[in-house]
C-alpha cells in the first residue's frame, strides 16, 4: 500500500510510483519502470505479476500483519477491540508519512477497474479478521459485524490520514474513527 | 434480487434462475432461458443486457427503493437510525420467501466474478445511503459509518434470513443483527 521496501523490491515501487504520477497508470510500461529503477524487466517480473500488482503487492502483506495482531491481541479484548488491534497494525506498515500511500491512492481512484480491485482486497481483509475472531471464540455472526466495523474505521481512519498534508498521525486517525462510530452507533 | 416482477421481465427472471438451478450458470444460453420462458431472444434483451444482468438487475431497484425510504425518514431520526430504516425497506421488495433470493445467493456465491459484482453493488449501496445521510446533514464521516455499518446489518440479516428454511423473517433478521451490532460496537 504505498510503503517501499528496500532493495530491487523497493526500488521498482517507487519507479512505479513516479512513473504513474508523471504518464499516467496506463501510459506507464513495465519496461520504463524497470528502466527508471535501473533493473531489467525480467527482475521485475520476479516480484510482480504485471504493473498493477505492483499497486497491491503491500496490501495483502498489510492484511497479514493485521492478522498476525490479531492473533496475538489478549484474549480478554471484547471482538471489536480486537479487530481494532488488528486494523491499528497498520500504523507499523506504514512508515509514519502519508505521500506514498496518497500517491497510491490516487492512481487507484482515478481507475474504476482499479477501485474494484481494492474493494475486493477490503472485502478479504473483513474475512480475515473474521475468521481471526471466530479462532479466538467469537461467535461467526457477532465476529462478521465487528470485522466489518473495524475495516470500517481503517478505511474511514485512512481516508482522513491521507486527506490532509499536516494531519493527525494514523493510529489518532483510526482512534478517531473508532470514537466516532461509537458514537453513531450509541446514538443510534 | 430474486423476486419476480410480473409479465415478460419476471417470466425471464424466474425462468433465468430454473435454468441455472439445473443445469449452471455457465450452461445456460439466453435463447434457452427465452425459450423456456415461451418469448424471444428479443425480448429476452429488450430487458436485460445479458444473462449475468438478471442477477443484478434487481440490485439496482432495492437500491433505489432504500434510498427512497431514506429520503421519507423522520428527520429527528439518528444517522444510524435512519440508514436501518434504509435497509429495512428491503423487507417491501422480497416478497416474503427466501427461497428465490437463496437460488439467486446459490448461483452468486459459486462464480467468483459474480460474487465481485456483488460486492461492488454492496459498495454502491453503502454511497448511496451515506449520500443520503449527507442530504439529511450528518456529517460525511459518520455519515459514511452509518451508512456502512447499516449495509453490514442488511448484509448479515439477509444472510442469516435466506440460510434458514423455516427460519424468523427477513424483518426480524435485520432488528436482530441491529441489536447485534449495538453490542458488539458497545462491548468493545
Amino acid at each position: 500500500m504505498g510503503r517501499w521496501t528496500p532493495g530491487a523490491r523497493g526500488r521498482l515501487q517507487r519507479a512505479a510510483f513516479e512513473l504513474f504520477a508523471e504518464r499516467g497508470f496506463e501510459q506507464t510500461t513495465v519496461a520504463e519502470i524497470a528502466a527508471r529503477a535501473e533493473l531489467t524487466e525480467r527482475t521485475f517480473f520476479r516480484h510482480f505479476a504485471d504493473k498493477r500488482e505492483v499497486l497491491f503487492a503491500g496490501q495483502d502483506e498489510l492484511t497479514a500483519r493485521m492478522v498476525a495482531a490479531l492473533a496475538d491481541a489478549p484474549a480478554e479484548l471484547s471482538a471489536l477491540d480486537a479487530a481494532v488491534r488488528a486494523v491499528e497494525a497498520s500504523t507499523e506498515f506504514f512508515d509514519g508519512s502519508p505521500d506514498g500511500p496518497r500517491a497510491r491512492q490516487a492512481v487507484i481512484d482515478a481507475h474504476p477497474e482499479l477501485r474494484e480491485r481494492e474493494l475486493i482486497k477490503m472485502e478479504g481483509l473483513v474475512s480475515a479478521i473474521a475468521e481471526g475472531l471466530v479462532l479466538r471464540g467469537v461467535p461467526a455472526s457477532a465476529a462478521s459485524l465487528a470485522a466489518a466495523s473495524a475495516v470500517a474505521v481503517f478505511r474511514r481512519g485512512f481516508e482522513r490520514w491521507i486527506a490532509a498534508e499536516q494531519g493527525p498521525d494514523l493510529a489518532r486517525c483510526i482512534r478517531e474513527a473508532v470514537a466516532e462510530l461509537k458514537a453513531v452507533v450509541a446514538g443510534g
